[in-house]
């Protein structure tokens, strides 16, 4: 069976892994975002914008059987009150809408930081006490979509994703800084002390996952996106300089840890692996 | 020093009780609400709709040192879409613009909600966990406030009230309709099986703390608007018998318990205690 299926926010950095995994899964994929852009190619591309969406949305996006929702404007600020004065409404009325329409599945991406300052390995099952704007949003964003859901017959699979990493990153980026360092020639590269431990994908592993999720028949509720393996910054950096043969070295300690992520945290992955293998 | 204190919702059950504290205690106060009502009357009333405030609201308000904000719309449906839909961006557009206009303080009543299904005795540091639209909005309005007073210098108090019975209380509390049975002469009251635990206060006695908490100097951040005593709603219904002089036997188990609520929960009072103790 062919699925349809539609993806937003499919010119960022995840969306174009996303499109590129279902195209070459052979699936009928819709990409959309405000403005066509030369990193999505080889399928349908529909111009929409979230915070004025046209009323016959859904059936622009093709009446897709899913929808992968990765769309969210804003970042990477953290502590902008864009997220929930703007951001939260527009998305819930844009997602209520296609819910009204129609969508049978809406595959959102979440975030680790809905988590808030928790450390070590954390499971779905924490409470939720976001400390940035952006974290309280989405956890917001998915109390609302969870009480108006109860009420049809949509379903929801909400992926919290962690740390992603990959070409065509943010420029601001841990990634995308140390490999423009490198392929500049810097002898040195000025970072954090690295001790931290985080939980990281590489992103075409991420939307390979979030693809597998799409497929699946019925909604997950909420997952953590993630290795489940906690790696430290350094060591994470130092894989990279052996993978792709950099000539550059590390200096740590240069920057402070930031101070709305706990030193260690990292997501459990049992759900996501019990889940995609028991289906 | 004579204080100048604004009330919202003070045509309300607790906004008439807290009124009557403010001006028995001499404080210059101005009550408010969309329509003027006899249950209010000795001080300034201003009519305002939260939904459509006036630019100029903070200045009609009589620039008030302190704001008691108690007025929310929707009660008693917990669970209606109205809560995070309609009151929670009326609300916070309505308070951004007071804090923006300069209040230096704003006490508003949280909700025990807020902590959603979770028993025995909460404290403020509890995270919170709401279950119902009531509470998430609640939690959701005070997590933007203080996203935002975090850049300004007005101080927070947020009172998580847990259940009040008195005078004046809505029809479809149970202490109104036991009254109004026991008034009209019914020989039993049909009602829940009454051995849930909760933590009541008599209306007038939750008034004081709110105007005692105004007074302050300063926010006091959270804190639980509580007695810190667990008490059985049967026990609760046997006093009010007893202190009222009824003459009506309960009949406990004709209705379900509702499944928004734990069995048994209360507040801690601790954090109350100390504040009002030591300021």
């Amino acid at each position: 069976m062919k699925s349809h299926i539609a993806v937003t926010g499919a010119t960022g950095f995840l969306g174009r892994h996303v499109i590129k995994c279902l195209l070459d899964a052979g699936i009928d994929a819709v990409a959309t975002a405000r403005t066509r852009s030369a990193t999505v190619s080889g399928c349908r591309f529909v111009s929409l914008d979230i915070a004025n969406p046209p009323l016959d949305a859904f059936e622009r996006l093709g009446s897709p059987e899913v929808l992968i929702h990765l769309a969210w404007d804003g970042l990477p600020n953290y502590r902008s009150h864009h997220h929930f004065e703007q951001e939260l409404p527009r998305q819930y009325r844009f997602l209520k809408g296609l819910i009204e329409a129609g969508l049978p599945k809406l595959v959102v991406a979440g975030t680790c930081f809905e988590y808030g300052l928790q450390s070590g390995e954390l499971s779905e099952q924490a409470p939720t006490n976001p400390c940035t704007t952006y974290g309280f949003s989405k956890d917001a964003l998915r109390r609302q979509l969870e009480y108006i859901m109860a009420e049809t017959s949509t379903s929801l699979t909400w992926a919290r994703l962690f740390y992603l990493w990959g070409e065509g990153q943010a420029p601001g980026s841990l990634y995308a800084q140390i490999s423009a360092a490198a392929n500049r020639g810097d002898a040195r590269f000025p970072m954090s002390g690295g001790e931290q431990l985080r939980d990281y994908l590489p992103v075409s592993q991420a939307a390979d996952l979030m693809v597998q999720l799409a497929l699946q028949s019925g909604g997950a509720g909420v997952l953590n996106l993630c290795s489940g393996q906690p790696v430290s910054v350094r060591s994470l950096v130092e894989h990279w300089i052996v993978e792709y043969d950099w000539n550059i070295i590390p200096t740590f300690g240069c920057y402070p840890y930031p101070d709305y992520e706990p030193m260690a945290f990292w997501g459990s992955a049992s759900r996501l692996i019990n889940y995609l293998i028991q289906g």
